[in-house]
This record gives C-alpha cells, structure tokens and sequence, in this order.
C-alpha cells in the first residue's frame, strides 16, 4: 500500500500556510520555506513569532531539504532557528540565498549549513520527490513557485505571486511552466489568498514608474522614499526614476543597505555607480538634485522614517520643501503608526505621499481574476488555499467553486491541521495543539500566553506591591513599604496609599496570625479596596516578612 | 476697538477641531461639541480621553452656551464632564438632546443642565452671538451645522456632513441655506476633513438598500448585522430592509438598544411595532425569519459581536448557515481587531460579510467632491479644515488653493492654536502647551504619560521585584523574596533567579552598607544582569529592610 501524501501547514493563528509548510511522504519530508511572523498589537513585548513546528520534533532527521520560495522575512526569517534542529539542504534562486547568507553569518550557522543554489527551470530531485521551481513574479527578484511530483501525483505550490507582465526586472511569470504542469495533470494547487477581497487584476510594478514621474516632476525640494527593506524591486524602480530625472541617490537603514549591497552584487539591482552617494553627501547636495532612500514604511518608531519624524535621526532631519513618499502599504494593525509618523511628517513641514492618495504603490499578490487565472491554468483535482487568514482563504476556497471545482474537494484548514492526499481523496485530519513560539529578547520560545496576559494585566493598571513585617500574631512593625508603578499618579496618591495601608494592617489583624495564605488573603483585600477607589485592576503582590 | 473673534479648536493629537471648538468674542463664549476621543493603541489601560479644556478653567463663567451638532459620542460624550464645570445651556436637536439626556442622567447631572430643543431653520441669540442651525445629511438624524453671525462676521460650522440627496430618513441637507449664508458673505468656513483623501462623492446611505437586499436574498439562515450603536440611519435602513423580506428583527448591545427606545420615542426610527422580537424569541424562530442587529463592528472583545466569536454571548451563538455583516469601517487602529473577530466567525461556521466585499456600508463624511462643493457654496474668506488628523486638514487646504482661496487664507492648525478673526485678517497664535485628559476607570485627568510610559515599560517585559533583609554593614540576613511578573516563565527560571540572588548579595557586600542610594544600586546591577541574561528590560524595583 503506497503511504498518503501528508501536506501539514505550519504555525499558529494568523496567515495559513505562509511560513512554513511540511509535505511529508512516508519517512521523507521536505519543508517549504521558514518564515517569521510579526507580533499582534496584544502580543506585548513580543519581538517576532517563529511557527511552532513541533510536529517535526521526532523527524527531524526525516527532513530532506527545506525549499525556499524568495528572501522576505516571512519566508525565510525563521531559518536561524530552524537549522539548529535541521541537517538538510536549503535550496534557493542566487538572490534568495544571498540574503539567506547574511541571516546564516548573523546566527554563525553559514558554514555548518549546505546552501544548494536553483534556477527557475532547473529538474532535481530529493528522496521520491521531483521538484520543479519556475518563475513567478513578487515584489522581490528571483521568486519561484515549485512543481513537487510526488508518488500519490503532482503538487504545485504557487509561491507569493501575481502575474505581471512588467515586472520590475523585466522578467514575466513562467506561463508555460504552469501550462505544462496542467497538461501533466495536477493533483493538489497550493495557492497565494492574499488579496482574495480584492476585485480585479493587481497593477503592475510597472504602473508605479508613472507615479513616480509625477512626484519626481512636481517636488522641488528633496525627495525621501519610504518602503520595505526587502522590496527590491521598489529600490530598482527609485534608482531609475532618479537617473531620468538627473538626481543621486542615497540609502539609509541598515537592513535595506545589506539587501541593496547583496543584490546589487549578485546581479539583481542595476543601479549606475555615479548616482549612487552616501547619505553625509546627498543631505549637503542641492535639495533638488537627491533622493534618499530609507526603511520605517509602516511606522516603526525604531526605523529610520520613524526617526525622522520623531526628529531624533542622526543624519537626516525633515526640511521644508521636502517631498516624502510612503511607498507601501499599512499592513493591517499598523495603521496607527503609519498615519501618526506621516501626520508629524507633515508637521515638520514634508509634503507626504502615500498610497490612498498618490500612485506610488501596488501589491506584490495576484487578485481575484488572477486568482482565478491561476486555477483555470493549473486545472488542479484538489485546491488549498494559502497565504492569508481565514477569511482570505474562505474567499479564495468559493471562488474556486464558482470556477467549478468542487466543494469537496478544496480545503480550507487553520495551520497545524494535517492534509492527507491520495489519488482522488482529500482528507482533513484533525487540527494539532500548538501555534506559536515567541521570540523576546534573546529567549526564543521561553515564554507564552500566561506571560503576555500578565504584561496585559500590567499594561491596563500596573502593579502594587506591598512589604509589610508582621510579628507571628499579625500585628505589623514598623513601617509598610508600598511600590507602584502604571497604577496612579505618584503624586496624588498619598490619602489612597494611606487608605491601603488601614486595610493592610486591619486584614493582618483580623487574620490574628501569619499562616500560609496570608499573603494572598491580605492581596485579596488589597485588590478590592484599590477597584472599589479607582475602578483599576492593578497585579497586587504581598511579602509579609 | 471692536475685539477680535477667537476661534480655540480644543484637544490633544488626533482629530483637530473635532470634540470642542471655543468662539469667543471678548467676554463672551460659546462651545461646539463636547465629545470623547478613544485611546490610540499605545495609550495602555486608558479607557476614553476628554479634550483638555483648560483654556477655559479661568473662563468658565463666560460660556454663554454649548451648541451640539449631532448625538455622536466624539461629539457629546465629554458633556457629562463638563457639565460639571460648566453653567451654560446645552442647545441641540430634539433626537441629539435625547441622547444627551440620558448620558447626563448617568451622571446624575440631568436635573442641574438647562437644555435648550432648537431644530434646523431656528434663529436665536446667545450674548452678541446670532446662532442659525441649519439642517445637514450624516449617519445619524438630526444632524445640524451652524451659522455663526459674530460682530466680526459669519462663521459657518458644517459639523460632521455629507451631501446625501437619498439619506436613510429622507431629509436631504438644506442646500438653501448654505447658498443664503453666501449671499450675505461667509468670514470663515470650518469644514469637516474627515475624507480629504476620498476622491469623488460619497455614496448615498441609500445605496446600502441594495447592498441589504442583497444580503437578504441570499442568506438561508439568520443574518446577524454589526454596526456602530450611534449609527441610528442603519438601524432604520435594516429594519426597512426586514420588512421587505419578511424577517423579525431583534437588538442585542446595551447602547444600541437605548438609542434605539430613544430614536423611536421621538420619531426618529420608524419601526413598526410588529417586526420588533427579543432576542430570546429570535434565537427560536426558523433561522430564515430572522435579522438581529449587534454593537461590536469594531472587534472590541467585550462588545456582542466580540463575545459572539469567542463563543461567550449569553443569549446568541453562531450556528452553521448565519451571513454575519460587518455594517461600519474599521476605524484605523482597530483593523487588526475586526479582522481577528471576523476570522474567529468564520471558524465558528459563519459566512461574514464586510465593507470590502459587499455593499453593507458607506461612509458618513463628505469625499472630496462634495468638499469642493461646499467651498464654493459658501465662498467663504477664509477656510478652517477641520475634523481630521493634520494629513486630512493638508490635503482639505490643498483643495481650497485648487479653488481659489489664497494659501495665506486657509489655516491649518493643531489642537490648542487659537485663531484671530478680524473682517480682513487670520492670524494663528502660538500653540498652548496641554492636550489630553485621560479617563482610566473612575479617575479623570488624574494619570498622564508618565503613568502610560510606566505601564509600556511593564508591557514589554513586566516587573521583577526584590525583598532583603540585610544588616547594618550590607549583609544578607535570611531569604531573599523574589516575585517577577510578565518577565520570564515561572517554571523555567531557578537558576536566572539564583544567579540574580548572587549578584544582589555581591552588591549589598560591596556596598559594605545600607546607606542612602543602596537600593537604587541594586535595582541598577540587577536590571543589567537580567538584560545580559535575558535582553530583556523589566522594571526592577528593591526594597532593603
């Protein structure tokens, strides 16, 4: 009997499918991509979040190679992590492993881990696996899709994609490889849901080349693009634009500086030397003859557009006549900070574009009607839909019914659930426990839920602490040290802190004795006396010494 | 020498001119709107925020009147504050003075306020003021604007508008009146920003109809709507929309329930009698006979449509076959909340509709179209954008140049900048320091930022706190009580916690004694050891007894 093909999405609430996925077959499992994700607004003090993978706990020696779709964070930014665990090739296109690299060096891992460089187009194979990476294009150079033939039939997994026939780099998606994959038959489509709500076909990176004319055109003073460190394509498409217009250009952040240097390297970026100026050169140049470059399009007060509005960037600060261009889009939850650095860009006299009301945007993922070209092309038996949250993938799921594949036969699943393919069934094996793993600071998975809910505790009202000596009768001696912080004003709080203190010293009495629960008993009191003063919840602790 | 008309838009960041504007003629004043703004995401643990008014803490007795535009709560909800402060009638509609009535009968005030009915078309006056409300179209009834004639000439305030030929209770906006306003000659036009960034025309909430029709011909099971409580002309057009179909229609959410009893006393709501259910029968009818309209499209977890998706609402579950509509726009900041509620209804079985997919909700604020329309309807000498973040007042002000009023004629101001108004001249006085007053449970204006920045601190890595007993000479006499919250797991923390007792009792030894700064020293090595150990940065606190 031939094993089922097992296709386990990895990772916690959130996009499903995005960062890591497990396709596992028998004892051989590749894994496709390992990303990081960002933390919510109530995942306090949460740096990033690897996907949980505990599923390969006890398999870890059964995994092959782990795929890589394109250098984003989201898909390549857990691999630090993940090759402490895993002895396998990764296999990526030349620029994708160029950032792999530097992520590698970062965590001393670049010279234990084997590194195998693909070409879309390239045939290899890995244990019963036939994999085929072809071209798509994203807002990154060097994306591709896979093609995974497997003993139970032909997987294709798109990849982050849209079809644009313009790309930035001038290289289309591979139209004809995705024809030929339907022609060989397909059993099993992994497809990007991003932009399920959106109606339509994405534009083109292309279009944006106009409305950076326009911005070009009209700004008399500097101009200052803000976008993602790792979009690489939005850099080409600025370097252009400022070589027709005659202006130099500059980078700051670190991290878009290392991506620029690696792709500039590696052939991916064609940027002239001679427009190229360091950031000390381009603030001394004519207001008119620059454009600086700069990572913190979604607001981050850390990076440097965040910086700049705040007025504390080292080498830049807002100038009047300044043109400054948000060439991005607010990921969901980071709305607020996007518009409150560009309100106080504004305030430091910049004119500010962004997206709602200027051309200088569009998204790196297909829309609907794409969506619907890229099943129609695949023609595949089964659909599961990736790449975004429920609702996405739900939108992405009816629009492959309305294209005539069967409800049956697409899957919709939370990640951590298992999917077991055989030639014609498809079925849905219950979800695993699990989700995230945190990372904060230098602990990577030491913490969790418990934790985040008590810096939420904090977070609504602070904490009030109390150290109290008490003899073995419960009568207190001397004097009760009260702490609090992100509870009330310091300030106004002296008749409160003495009301406390009554309560203190009533409930120790009344107790008549230090027993075991003592300490909670009089926090209890504590508690209710300070809700029933301010309406606030604050963490009350209490050492009785 | 005739004193100069001072126009005070009064608040923190945020919406500029929104909750409360002072006009002020000499010795004379009025207010527009008291309402409430809601804590942007980094204001930890605040629940509302009231503008700060202390410009007026040595003027209260020259407030002449409150003019109330509409019943929103960022435009009456600081009235129950205020009113403490404040001997001045309240002039509003008859459906805004209902709604206002309640608030201040919560807060025991109702029988103290003086409030005044005026309708759309009144002419009175208050001090040296002639006061004439005139009829605007916005999400909820009895929305008023005001013209304003002061000694030094016409103001016009259009509240929070759009021009709705179709609104949900048929009562356009009074373009004769505007058009009026210009023949005699408008000084100042303070207009509504909200949409500066929306090209074209707002459509007419009743385009909705059609979206609801919709809606009702497809679902099979119950339809469950979410909206804003305040949001009266959805309430109407749902229930319009039930009658057509068919269904009953019942209203779960405290606050919408009360503004709706409201709305249908005055006749603000016509709802026949007959299609109006309770919740417990509504949960028995035949899923198909049913509508049920709840708060919550915002995602807040407390609201119904919160409870509903984490399976917590005392009255209503989801069951397999409800369309759940999302009626309202996430409010940014909120996006990442609706979003995670509408995922959780999906995963409950729900299909869920929303603005970006369906036809179920438009906004109530003019688009830019309508803006120009209003400048050129009321031809006004100077233009005030307000009801907006500085981005929307920018690009209000742009708009105005595209139509002719010269740049030095359009201010565009902060919250706190007060403007001089003579017949030919604007000039903008500097900004008085002051902003926001936090309400944080039953404590008003009493905690600032310094409270919130503390509570941050502990939302980032929590707190970590120590008690020891030493001797004079700085020796550790017994144990050292160490409780940490929201820092470190509990389990996983023996050794960090011996090595931090080690490094106490290093300190206290070298210190050689209890003098004035010991605990302050000991919090600072400790805070270095747990970040070198951890990278983390808890709030130390030590206290030596």
């Amino acid at each position: 009997m031939i094993p089922k093909l097992r296709i386990v999405p990895l990772g916690g609430l959130g996009e499903i499918g995005k960062n890591m996925t497990a396709i596992e077959f028998g004892e051989q499992i590749i894994l496709i991509d390992a990303g990081i994700m960002f933390p919510e607004n109530d995942m306090l003090g949460i740096d990033t979040i690897i996907p949980d993978y505990s599923y390969l706990d006890d398999k870890f020696d059964k995994v092959l190679a782990v795929l890589i779709t394109h250098g984003h964070e989201d898909h390549v930014g857990a691999l630090p992590h993940l090759m402490q665990d895993i002895d396998a090739p990764i296999y990526a296109t030349p620029l994708t492993l160029g950032l792999i690299e530097g992520k590698l060096r970062g965590a001393n891992l670049l010279h234990t881990v084997d590194l195998r460089t693909i070409e879309a187009g390239d045939i290899f194979n890995v244990g019963s696996f036939k994999i085929e990476p072809f071209h798509v294009a994203h807002s990154i150079p060097d994306c591709v899709g896979f093609g995974i033939t497997t003993p139970v039939g032909l997987i294709v997994h798109t990849g982050d994609y849209k079809f644009d026939h313009t790309p930035a780099d001038g290289w289309p998606p591979d139209f004809a490889k995705l024809a030929e994959f339907s022609n060989r038959g397909v059993l099993a489509l992994l497809a990007d849901s991003t932009n399920s709500d959106k109606p339509g076909w994405t534009p083109s990176e292309n279009t944006i080349a106009e409305g950076f004319d326009e911005v070009f055109r009209n700004a008399q003073g500097r101009i200052i693009i803000a976008t993602f460190a790792s979009l690489i394509s939005r850099i080409q498409q600025v370097a252009d634009t400022a070589v027709r217009h005659g202006r130099k250009m500059a980078i700051i952040g670190r991290s878009m500086r290392t991506n620029t240097k690696i792709a500039r390297e590696l052939g991916y970026l064609n940027i002239p030397d001679d427009i190229v100026v360091d950031i000390d050169i381009a603030t001394k140049m004519p207001p008119s003859k620059v454009v600086i470059m700069a990572t913190g399009a979604q607001g981050e007060p850390s990076a440097v557009m965040g910086r700049i509005a705040n007025g504390r960037h080292r080498n830049l600060s807002v100038q009047e006549g300044d043109t400054i261009v948000f060439s991005a889009h607010a990921i969901p939850g980071n709305e607020e900070m996007v518009y409150r650095t560009i309100n106080r860009l504004y305030q430091r006299g910049a004119t500010v574009l962004y997206d709602k009301i200027a051309n200088v945007h569009v998204s790196g993922h297909a829309s609907r009607e794409e969506m619907k070209l890229m099943i129609n092309l695949i023609r595949p038996k089964f659909l599961i839909p990736v790449h975004g949250e429920i609702r996405h993938l739900k939108l992405h799921g009816k629009l492959g019914v309305e294209l005539g594949i069967p409800e049956e036969n697409i899957a919709i699943v939370e990640n951590g659930t298992p999917l077991e393919l055989a030639p014609n069934q498809l079925t849905i094996c219950p979800r695993m426990p699990g989700g995230y793993i945190f990372v904060d600071g230098s602990g990577v998975g030491d913490i969790g839920w418990p934790v985040v809910r008590d810096r939420d505790k904090l977070a609504q009202a602070g904490y009030f602490f109390v150290v109290v000596t008490a003899s073995p009768k419960g009568k207190v001696i001397g004097k009760i040290e009260i702490r609090t912080r992100g509870f009330v004003d310091n300030n106004s709080t002296e008749e409160l802190l003495m009301d406390a203190e009554d309560v203190i010293i009533r409930t120790l009495e009344n107790a008549g004795g230090k027993d075991e629960g003592i300490e909670r008993r009089v926090e209890q009191a504590v508690s209710r006396f300070l809700y029933d003063e301010t309406r606030r919840r604050p963490i009350v602790q209490v050492v009785i010494k």
